[in-house]
């Protein structure tokens, strides 16, 4: 047993306990350090067998059950800086690489995307067999240690902490890797709230297909069946409806598309929109539009690290954007498809290799990896789209893309129920299905505009991944449902 | 047609249209004004049969479809304070009431909470028509209303504004109501997120049911089956073993309980935490408890008028809480109820009676409507729970209620893999199943706490409301599937 809970402090109160109380204690630790011996054999047996003048200063820990309470002061390794020189600290975290090298051991130890170098060097206070056991720790084993921070001379390249190295005292395994992990990097950026959004939550499980019958996955609900939700759409408009001026959810959607591809997931993260605007739908745009502008320049600012750390794996042109962004009409993008050559109808909609396509003009003529193609023509959008008062043949909905890629698409809303009604029934809704959606317009409701956005596309797309699967802890396709 | 284009302002680059574009634009206004007509037929005719001197003041606007850009201000009613008298604003808001008495109208115009009265009377400016249409607005209708800020001599104590009326000088219908609504009172509250917690999204489709068989729906998933995560646990987890630290996530939980009760939902929003920590897991108990506090003194100090406008609906005591929060053992609240007459052992689940009883219990004699009992029996825990070191009948688990009724369940869980085996194949786990599971804590995992909170059952209790489904925009139950 190598752990000396003395050391580090006795609880309050441990005083007043009775003889019986202490009795069983004594036992059950005991126990705990005979259960203890087993794993850290190796280091014991050496231990005892060297009658090590370091015992009690390394080895591993006992599986920490919470039993007694330990008020230990960590020290983060982000700020382990020339401003503790000399002083003595306890940091946990992963030993990331270590060498050993004659009588001493060269580690790093990493707590989140920092590091510092640590010495284990053999010496009056420090026994072989402790130097042993450090070269013997695996990698990505936490450890405990406490050392001194020392200035070192020459600046050290392979660490975030570049100016000091940790001279142990103590080592411990808190947690023991049985094998080599490869490194993952995980990137969480988190979008920028605008003033007056309010965050609503809306049902998954949902009685009727929302944006209608196909790619939905069917649930079996008691004695009925149900499907999961394919955009939160209809519950933000009655949301709307009910007077919340500006929302936004953040939440799973579900698409039970069979599609194979580097963009598609079956299970992904949405950010979707909705607003109440005065007079023109341009309002809502511009406010989206400003989201992206947000995200880009926060992400720019504030994640550099993190993303220089990606694009060192998976080297790409940084993402560029304008700040306003650039709005282009569908018209023009045809425009421009047709000159370089693509034969496109006037109400026809963009394949994805006319989008990439589109992009990589836009990118040579506007020097920008994100735009946002408005009006597109009324024939390719849901029944709820506004159509444009100027020209039926066109709509007042718009997609966003980046790199090439759609990330949004939106639309302002019809909230006028006849109207809503008209339009349904030339797509061929039944409108008994709908009937609680175009209800939810008959109390009056202000003219909103929204959008979704497909969270891990944007991820990836600024990042320049390849695959969307790179940027979800977990992602869901068709073949893949674990872990 | 009553709108006037031309008295908003005339758009920028209009001058530059074509002759062939003006006619258009001609031909779609009077389209527009023809259906416009239509609905605004009472106020026409009355217009035009007294040759009516407020003509094109009110009346109903057109559908508003996004045509011209119109960058008219608005004034948020919550704004219209006595800063602002004798200018003349425009606001955008719903018709509360409205009150024809003679010659004059008064009328409320509410934005969201924010309510001010309107004063409609005949004058040179205002003709009896144009009072006689505002008293015939349906209430709950969207209007737009320009008119000019009065000091008024007495508190207009029916309004938000008390000190301030709008003399109103045009009034239009953007979006009215068919018949009335009931007014309905949401309130969404969001909880405050503690320092150094990074928000993760987990998947919801899984392939094994996550708590046991029991309470899971299926999904039909392409060729196979799968299910709705009843829990995000098992994914927190990974995020902890893979050094997030702490994580939380907010999300759908899905549970296909057959339960018909004031307080279970089938789908619910879920708040969980899952944090390191580095030697007992009352440091989590401790952030998690932390969180309560500040979500209970965020709510009374920002949201009071909220809470008082559901109070004076549904009256109760108000919320009362301890700072720090009150910690009790399991041990000791079977010993309260067993001194108030109730039979339990010591190592069974308390009832949801028993709960109840212990809530005002615990009420009276600590004056705390919230609570922690600590130290579960390890038997009717999940197998992943933490046994007490120092006592193998119990568990680093713990329960936290509100008002008697349980809103967190939480617990340390086992980090060490081989341990969690050996627990999962007592509880008659098939190993097989949670193989990826056990998997993950096989490069190291960092000892880790947590929990999972209800959020609807956080707002019902905080509010002491009787049924759930208050809380709940959209709620889902056996019987509830719609809207």
């Amino acid at each position: 047993m190598v752990f000396e809970a003395a050391s580090v402090g006795t609880p309050e109160g441990d005083q007043a306990k009775s003889k019986k109380a202490l009795k069983k204690e004594a036992k059950e630790a005991a126990k705990a350090a005979k259960k203890e011996e087993k794993k850290s054999q190796n280091a014991s047996q050496l231990q005892e067998a060297e009658n090590d003048y370091s015992a009690g200063k390394y080895g591993a820990l006992p599986m920490i059950q919470s039993g007694d309470k330990i008020s230990r002061e960590f020290t983060h390794v982000k700020d382990l800086t020339k401003v503790l020189a000399d002083q003595t600290v306890w940091i946990r975290g992963r030993l990331h690489t270590s060498r050993a090298k004659g009588k001493q051991c060269f580690a790093v130890i990493r707590q989140q995307q920092y590091s510092v170098q640590c010495l284990i060097a053999v010496s009056d206070t420090t026994s072989k067999a402790m130097v042993k056991f450090a070269s013997n720790i695996t990698k990505e084993s936490i450890v405990d240690v406490e050392a001194t921070v020392r200035i070192v001379n020459q600046s050290i390249e392979s660490c975030s902490q570049k100016t000091v190295e940790l001279h142990v005292i103590q080592l411990f395994t808190v947690s023991a890797a049985k094998s080599q992990l490869p490194l993952l990097i995980e990137d969480a950026s988190r979008p920028v709230k605008d003033e007056g959004f309010v965050e609503i939550h809306t049902p998954k499980i949902i009685s009727a297909a929302s944006e209608g019958g196909a790619n939905v996955f069917t649930v079996s609900y008691f004695k009925t069946s149900a499907y999961l939700a394919q955009s939160p759409q209809l519950y933000k408009q009655m949301a709307i409806a009910a007077d919340f001026d500006k929302v936004f959810t953040v939440g799973a959607v579900f698409r039970a598309e069979d599609s194979n591809t580097h963009r598609h997931l079956t299970e992904f993260v949405g950010l979707d929109l909705e607003m109440a605007f005065k007079y023109h739908y341009h309002e809502v745009v511009d406010v989206i539009a400003n989201s992206f502008t947000q995200i880009f320049k926060g992400l720019r600012d504030k994640f550099a690290a993190e993303i220089a750390a990606v694009s060192q794996q998976y080297p790409v042109e940084p993402f560029t954007f304008l700040d306003p962004p650039l709005r282009l009409d569908f018209a023009t993008g045809v425009k421009m498809l047709r000159e370089a050559g693509v034969e496109i109808g006037d109400e026809d909609d963009l394949s994805t290799p006319d989008e990439k396509l589109l992009g990589r003009l836009v990118k040579k003529t506007y020097d920008t990896d994100f735009y946002i193609l408005d009006k597109y023509p009324l024939a390719v959008r849901p029944f709820y789209t506004m159509p444009d008062p100027k020209d039926n043949k066109k709509s007042n909905s718009y997609d966003m893309f980046m790199r090439g890629e759609e990330v949004l698409s939106g639309a302002q809303r019809i909230h006028d129920p006849e109207f809503l009604a008209e339009r349904a029934k030339l797509h061929g809704v039944d409108l008994e299905k709908i009937k609680a959606y175009i209800d939810a317009f008959r109390f009056g409701c202000p003219p909103h505009a929204g959008g979704g956005i497909g969270m891990e596309r944007v991820v990836m797309l600024y990042l320049g991944l390849d695959n969307i699967r790179k940027t979800s802890m977990f992602p869901r396709d068709p073949k893949r449902l674990t872990p």
